[in-house]
């Protein structure tokens, strides 16, 4: 099958030529931004000479329909919004990368600030966790955020299970700088990072109500969840460190059956004897999770980390793309964390 | 005065050298360690060259006592409790860095894991909370741990306020390598640190139970308190995210009120309009603490952020010798943050 | 083929189980280590966890000549150089990652300090420096050292052309600190490394004499090189800057085509056109080279890169697996840098 | 003494305001800057709350002139070279810490691409490394650069004795990102700098010709340097890494003989008796200088470390301050190195 990655100078579509690159099905037949058009990838990206060496061309929908069989957007926000819409109507598989076709209308314009697609085209797309989501067959996936699927990955199987006071959730959430964006800022600046810990965007985060909207899925109970948002000084990763209050008091074989049972047959999904850290899944597609049971204060400790750019975006997408095509969920996806 | 430094090889110590140092009102009369006794401290640590070339001299009470007018210990912990005996005999001033007269005896032996000391010396010192604790004309003073500083300081207005739901509390701290200390391990060699995000002792640190002790001073129905600790890759800093669900709403300007009343002339607490960030206090003895409140969920996001080893250690020390012997609480101390 | 790796829990041990598992050719028969015998690599090194699931056995030659097909020793220095015998009197393919087989027995008594292996062992050992040593059909591989391949690698197309001053030649070398492996020291504790960078070894690193060695070959007036190592605080990656004064002025475009003419049909060595960062090689087996040369005072600064543990260890001995069966050079190692 | 101080949002200019603060013989009058006019500098940078809570003012040379009695300018290059005529016209002190007046009309429109200031001005700077140039009574200053400061400290003791192939210096400078300013750009951008390694403007940086041309001052045989710098993924920090061809060779004795006898009464040069590392002087005015000497090669490598923004630019300003004024060298400069 024949690729198309529209937005291939952002984190998450260079990561997706990585990743596509070593994928037996599949090759990249275009690749597409809004600037540096002519010019060959590998040029801009010395790293990528004699590993991608394609040339950057124009976004065109019809000549992209006509060369490829499906398209990822691995672009900003408020971008596939305009252009899914054509590729949709001619029934052309898309995965969306970017927030643009996860919420409701008026819940995207509230948290990102601009304007959403149509219903229609909002109606077509399946918000896709990989684990929790049947997308066979389907043709249009929107692929979570990092932060969403760090979250949803650890609270679900506690929802499903019915042993989570709803309403307690506090998430605690860190991120690598990889997951802010290559966006030039002061909050990007190498000197206001390094040897800093920086909270963003607590309580205002757009992943919010696309971690709420999930997490219903599994409990109507629901309502709210409290969330905070930092930056690491790291290029990649993600660890949410959730804390729930539980209905009763159990014990850490009833918790370990729970997390077992939630991802039996899931390849991706690890859960460890020991808190998790980043190194264990950097490089990865891989979420591992752990826990620690607080019986003094009844507060359940769940520690979740993934490569955001990975299983939080490019590694999540072609997992989806495997599941779509039933091919082998692993295809291309088989590679060991980095470790250090 | 004439000061003595016990454990002059260990973070703490060599930081105290270096604010002693900048005091008006002291020097410094002789530095103590286990080994390299009768080697420069700048042999041993070429950055102190011609800021402080004295001499290493073997631990002796009773020269010490006889040469200086307080002694310091900033020892790991399980030291002091043996060796600050002989000085509280003799009625002779004690700053203890270390944790070891911070707990009940049984409280210690539980969470150090060490022999306590006795009971007699034990209630002769004072826990000193530099904001908090009138020190004045006290002898024997406790100096808090890092972590609890950041989280008392966070919290203790909020409890004088009544605002809190007690055990509500959940704090999220997180540490620079600093805080780990010097001893080498797997955990602390830099290829496990760097690029790595980890969490460790949860519910298991040895600063909960002087946490818990501190707040219920100003909260008796206080029980217990959810504490996670883990190390962010950077040498110096801690942030304690506190996570405390209110009695009942509040407005930003009823919070702000009730932190500014209780820091006011507090020169060392600055109360902060943004979320306060690491790069806020390293290399200085400020507290910064900043709130959001999300009146959703009704939790009130706390941020509370120091040095560790200043006003997590050797700073507060100096502030607390200050307000021992009536001089400018400032003294010493009036040192500009790094910020970069 | 069958693989044996002695020395597992080492960086370079656990970077071949991520390189081997990805190889069509090979599959990993047995690991080695001296400790933690009889359990899984899986339990100690979490991150491997459904990666590589085997049981560390202790170090016996004959079973690992009755199980498998040839052995890697990725081993300390002073391990091999004691071990290796065995297999070579059997005749029974080694390739061995360590310094141990790299120099003659008196030089390397001088530089390491360890006693050498025997002369007839050394004798039959092939130092492989992929691109310029033919190895098809070699039994036994001494796999180059990480400063020495991007040191040689650089060098060699000057001194082949025969356009540089042989004794003139200065070569400042950084390392990340995986470079320095896993020992616990005050040089490899996080707060020692971190913020900081410090030179080490100055004329005295143990790879010099296998540099000069290598470099005869190409130009015997070369005598000896000056040669100064430092620790980048970062895990992985090295850069070689190499200070070469020129026998006579040379244009751009001409010592490009010495390059280009070295490098023709080399897939892992890439000529770039401006000065190669380590970002451009990390996670991968590439060297890229880049160069400057200044007419003012005729130096060619040449700036070479690789990953210490792919190139520089890993990776260049699944290399030299590849060239002596006969097989594609790149089996296993298409793997695009990670970038960020 | 009142100081005004223009650029005051730069790095160096924050800096300045740390070291005045502690400056017993000074207060700050004013601070200036093009933007942000009309804010307290503590509102923009909360970590100085307390600490400086002057109002941002607009550059007035006249106001200034009335209120103070000094101007600092902590500008980038081209801002002085304008602002600074009317100052020099009205015989009023200056010292300037852009590159601004270092170098003769030509050399800067070369190497600064900037239109230089008038030949009558810039004839009145003298440019003034604190330890060889005699500023007292001198009016207008121009303090050294960064990567001028580390070097020119490190071979001057070289060249003053005669013993050094004037022409063989080649120098692999590295600095921290303060060096290399605020601007927002790729190159500055935490994602591309951290775990990375770059080099950068290669023979080309506008240190090179004020490295020159202070040199030359103590050997006329000099012509040239050879000169890289480079890109630390740290904060603070440089390291200048000297390497010299001797006319002759010299015990260690010997060398350490000259580089005493060169900074004897120089309270901010310390020779290590180890090569230094940049932990030894961060925080603080010190450079350290260390040594090797090879027998084999003739190429004694010297090792010069400064903190960029003290030592290499805010530092020395105040240095030169109080040697100007007659005033004791260290007055507020006395800071111990942060160390960790």
């Amino acid at each position: 099958m024949k690729m198309a990655i529209v937005g291939i100078t952002g984190y998450s579509g260079l990561e997706l030529v990585k990743l596509l690159n070593n994928h037996k099905n599949v090759t990249i037949a275009s690749i597409h931004a809004t600037k540096e058009i002519g010019r060959r990838l590998s040029e801009l990206y010395p790293y990528l000479v004699g590993v991608c060496d394609l040339v950057i061309e124009e976004f065109n929908a019809q000549e992209i329909m006509a060369k490829s069989d499906l398209v990822f957007f691995a672009t900003p926000s408020g971008v596939a919004s305009q252009l899914a819409q054509s590729f949709v109507e001619a029934d052309f598989p898309v995965i969306d990368l970017s927030g643009d076709h996860r919420l409701p209308a008026d819940s995207y314009e509230k948290w990102y600030k601009k304007i959403p697609a149509s219903d229609d085209v909002l109606n077509k797309f399946t918000y896709a966790l990989a684990e929790f989501t049947d997308v066979q067959g389907k043709k249009f996936i929107s692929n979570p955020g990092c932060y969403a699927t760090t979250t949803e990955l650890a609270l679900i199987p506690l929802l499903k299970a019915g042993v989570a006071e709803e309403d307690s959730i506090i998430v605690d959430a860190k991120s690598g700088l990889t997951g802010a964006g290559k966006a030039l800022s002061e909050s990007s600046h190498f000197v206001n990072v390094h040897d800093n810990y920086v909270t963003y965007k607590l309580n205002r985060h757009q992943h919010i109500p696309e971690i709420v909207q999930e997490l219903q899925l599994f409990s109507k109970k629901l309502h709210h969840i409290q969330f905070s948002t930092s930056l690491l000084p790291v290029n990649r990763g993600i660890m949410a460190t959730s804390y729930v209050k539980l209905k009763k008091p159990l014990s850490e074989a009833e918790l370990y059956a729970i997390y077992k049972d939630a991802y039996k047959d899931k390849p991706f999904v690890r859960i460890q004897d020991d808190l998790p850290e980043l190194h264990n899944v950097i490089g990865s597609n891989f979420t591992d999770i752990g826990f620690v049971y607080n019986d003094v204060t009844n507060v359940l400790t769940v520690v979740s980390v993934i490569d955001n750019l990975i299983k939080g975006a490019a590694g999540q997408a072609v997992q989806n793309l495997n599941l779509m095509n039933g091919w082998n969920e692993t295809e291309g996806l088989l590679i060991s964390p980095n470790y250090l």
